[in-house]
């Protein structure tokens, strides 16, 4: 049995100042008035869920893994990214006990798309729904996360040797 | 086994501006300055716990199993919702294997009420003092964890089923 | 089996303000134009991991175990901190199974002290690298941690029942 830790956070800019921005949180894309900078799709729960598995199993993390440079991974959305870190998973021996995320953002609303982000990591991560986890809190209006202007997780997750 | 995490943050405010707030801290009122502004008792050290035990379960979390415009849990103290997730719990075969709390706080000085609250939390979740831990770290006066604006809490726990 | 969870943040400052500062992580004096403002070498990544071992045990933190006023530890370079947390874990007859730590600093680049600073903590714990992670993370810029003025750490560990 592995633990391992995921922390990941993007910064978000308003779409009248960056616009073409976009916020995508474990695979949905979510409405809202601003949106991450970041590579690939931003995708700041996945970006963290795929640390969190790698972490587990003692490996590279997610920027040396999938390097931006690289052209094999070059305008991947991070499901793909996901997908490679369960295959390495699979490949060490390991499967997903459970996984507890928790995001943190001051908006947009997560509760209303928690359940369709949950659906969506069993499905990426080869789980059951029961053993993925997915809770959101505000950042009570303070500092950036607080005053919108980023978007954060954390992932803790238990791999059990198959 | 599964495992869970929490976080929680609230804001603090000072009691010259806003009179009659309070701090709580698993279940003990400390002496201070300043008090959080949040539904109930504010004491982000339970709704930490609470989201940390119920992310392990796969359950809602304390937003949706504890609305605060729900009658039946307006004007509840935290302790209820922890007393609620442990019969949780209970009900779905789980027990607590044990509980890593960490306490970030500028101020006011926890060490001398970490064992107070210690027991406390061990009572309030039926489990022995051995498997339940809290510490408490500053945030060495930067952001608004170290202007003594907010508290913030983690916790990771490990449940076995019985 | 039991789970710990450590957090530690430390300020920086510039060495042009604050001459003689230095910056070390995980026992690795890192070259830098800014320096870690702490007790003792202001090892943000060792003191993490002895707050989640011994977090993990239910043992006193770090701040109890070796208090800045007590001529026994003045002095000490934090690898010291990190073997007696190991020596009280083995006492209470749990080992390492595996530990995931998480650093987050804007500047300097981490990457290419990663194997070394892994290298460096198996060796400190005794633990194979197999069992030892760590990653790094920015913070995109934003609060105290994205504009180089923090340090964080993240770490969490399971320990085995000899």
């Amino acid at each position: 049995m592995r633990i391992g830790h995921g922390f990941d956070l993007h910064r978000m800019e308003l779409l009248t100042e960056m616009p073409g921005l976009e916020l995508w949180l474990g695979g949905i894309k979510l409405e809202h008035d601003r949106g991450c900078v970041a590579h690939s799709d931003g995708d700041v729960l996945l970006h963290c869920i795929v640390d969190a598995i790698t972490g587990a199993l003692g490996m590279p993390d997610i920027g040396q893994l999938f390097p931006d440079n690289d052209p094999k991974w070059k305008g991947c959305t991070s499901d793909v990214f996901v997908t490679e870190a369960c295959r390495l998973m699979r490949e060490a021996g390991y499967e997903i006990g459970n996984m507890d995320c928790t995001i943190i953002a001051q908006r947009p609303k997560i509760s209303p798309h928690k359940e369709a982000i949950r659906a969506n990591l069993a499905k990426m991560l080869g789980a059951d729904e029961s053993v993925i986890n997915v809770k959101a809190k505000t950042h009570e209006k303070v500092d950036s996360l607080g005053e919108n202007r980023s978007i954060a997780c954390h992932t803790v997750v238990l791999l059990n040797k198959v």
